[in-house]
């Protein structure tokens, strides 16, 4: 196993109507002008950005308010965001509403503790050296940017699509209601299962350093989303489904699933990055496009642990050889994203990409990972276009 | 499922040599004057005091020592403590050791940043507003402290042991270096591990709130140290199990493996505490002491949860009734015990009690929880008398 830091410093306040209690919140870290951020009409729509504000006016809380933040957030809505927080001398970011509201946060976040221009730090060109602090009011379980120290953010010019992760980023608190989850479509429901469990996938999928206790918690959290996705599927009223995958949303992505690791494979998101940069698909639904024949790719390359997902996880028979239980994994796998309506390939997705756009999603994601990357399999420039042509 | 608060904002440096980190990690938590506090002498015969001291010499920070944290840890100690740390202006706590000299740091902080008598937190007579940050180099896995909110002291007059909790206790850092813990003695180890799964056992009986992914995490957690526990029994300097322990024990007392449950049993813990108040016993050891007859004394009550530890964690046979799947794994577990060495009643332990040291410790726990406490079954003094007389 590899040396390790573990850092989860978000508080989580989990439960029914616990977006009650945001202005206690808010004064409990020190904030005094807010920033609340949010996306589309749902949060207006819901009531929630009303109950949101009028808890504020009660606490005797300032706020400034900006909507608008998209899936794959825009660079432009950030620098918006930057010079209205200093305009109004914001000391405190709210984010309501799911990854994008919560990324685009971060970043304006980034921008107004550092100088210069924000985007230097997605583009690899130097480190933040702090943020202000953010608080979360989660309505969608996916991205687990709620406790995580990543966002995402997508510069307009050239559709360019770039992570940041520091552990400035990492939200203050995060109030998760399961029932804000509630209203989400089915399809948005079982596009944040798949990117959840693909989080933890994603950790899985390596050389080496696994640990015995993070296997058995990244198990045990992908056979309970993948039971719960499907009872969302038949019952998306149902608060335990709801609440078993918020939960699961978190801890999925906030470090706990990889401790050990030699840092996790990521190139099923490197390569759906390029995929959601190109086209407008929805992250969730893009990875599971994608991930199937990214296995088929590079398994026999990573066999005891495509094994041993397929027996810890999958629950297949323990019959034949390391090789057919792999595969049977894989098939397993696959019949599950069938099950709660995801692709399995390009065209399900909805996308047909010509020759020249294979060639650019490759080029694209190879200049994005710096050339290859991969831990299951180091995957180069040629790896790329082979997956993204196969997968369609 | 209930409604949790999950707030773990120790930074975790986990690894060989890690220890090496202490003066960035001070530094990077703003300390300028330390207070390194240690149990016994073995934190200096290893050299760990000198080393942390040189590294702390050659970063320019000023520090005092002081030893003498024992098991049970003393309020004389705390007292002693908080007066050297005023006298000597200290605003940074780093305790070296297990639970003893963290336990004992952390009373030291409360008592630093409160006026008034430490003590009346732990007499439930008021709850502390505030803490000095503490770090902690841990050289025994076990009490889970590193990570967890609560501390246990013991004041000498009438030897009564409490336990407090609160979010100021949380330390700051934790280094965690499985290296530290290989020169433990094999007694000590397995009073480890034990006292690591009874953190998640007493989070798992419970009567209601249990959330899947909860259980996950806590069965995955339990199977990895019950194995490792065996695995280090033979082979005490392999570096893998004593790393999956020691993450093991700071997961399973952080408060992840309680999730959206009732908040737990904890009899089994306080029904120990009288006894390491009465007798001066290994908290481990005591643990499996007691916990059979107590598991034997309420399992009926809480029989679904019984009937899954067996299985799930235990895999035990699944066949015959569930009192007999039950049992099944109540035995497995104390034949667990035995393999690790640890005892299963008070005469294994070393202890017999008289009629009157039994009515004793069944008045004091009785008092200690306020008359009447427990989830799988709630237990009065006359249960608790009970199962001490059983468990002989």
């Amino acid at each position: 196993m590899f040396d390790f830091k573990y850092f989860t410093p978000t508080k989580v306040i989990f439960g029914k109507n616990t977006e009650s209690r945001v202005a206690d919140l808010i004064k409990e870290f020190g904030g005094t002008k807010i920033l609340i951020h949010y996306g589309g009409g749902s949060v207006v729509r819901s009531g929630l950005l009303k109950r949101v504000t009028d808890t504020l006016d009660a606490a005797n809380i300032n706020y400034v308010t900006l909507g608008g933040a998209v899936p794959n957030p825009h660079l432009g809505l950030v620098y918006e965001g930057i010079e209205l927080c200093k305009k109004e001398n914001v000391d405190f970011l709210l984010a309501i509403g799911g990854g994008s509201a919560i990324d685009s946060a971060k970043a304006i976040g980034y921008g107004l503790a550092n100088e210069g221009d924000v985007w230097d730090f997605y583009d690899y060109k130097r480190k933040a050296e702090g943020s202000i602090p953010l608080g979360v009011i989660l309505t969608i379980a996916a991205t687990g940017s709620e406790m995580s120290d990543s966002s995402v953010i997508t510069k307009e010019e050239g559709l360019v699509k770039r992570g940041y992760s520091s552990d400035y980023g990492r939200p203050a608190f995060a109030i998760l209601n399961p029932e804000l989850t509630m209203t989400l479509p089915d399809y948005q429901t079982a596009c944040g299962c798949t990117d959840i469990m693909m989080h933890t996938m994603e950790r899985y999928f390596t050389q080496g350093g696994n640990m015995e206790i993070t296997d058995a918690l990244a198990e045990g959290l992908l056979r309970t989303v993948k039971k719960n996705a499907v009872i969302l599927r038949d019952d998306p009223q149902n608060y335990d489904a709801r609440a078993e995958v918020m939960w699961a949303g978190s801890l999925s992505h906030n470090g706990l699933t990889g401790c050990g690791n030699d840092g996790g494979d990521w190139m099923t998101h490197k390569l759906e990055h390029e995929l959601g940069g190109l086209y407008d698909v929805a992250h969730g639904a893009g990875l599971a496009a994608i991930w199937g024949t990214w296995a088929r790719y590079v398994y026999k390359n990573c066999l005891p642990r495509f094994k041993k997902f397929a027996l810890n996880v999958m629950e297949v028979e323990n019959t034949g050889s390391d090789e057919e239980i792999a595969l049977r994994g894989i098939e397993a796998m696959e019949d599950f994203y069938r099950s709660i309506n995801m692709p399995t390939n390009l065209r399900e997705l909805g996308v047909n990409p010509t020759e020249e756009e294979f060639a650019l999603m490759a080029e694209k994601c190879a200049i994005g990972v710096g050339g290859a990357k991969g831990s299951a399999k180091v995957l180069n420039e040629a790896d790329m276009l082979a997956i993204y042509k196969a997968s369609l």
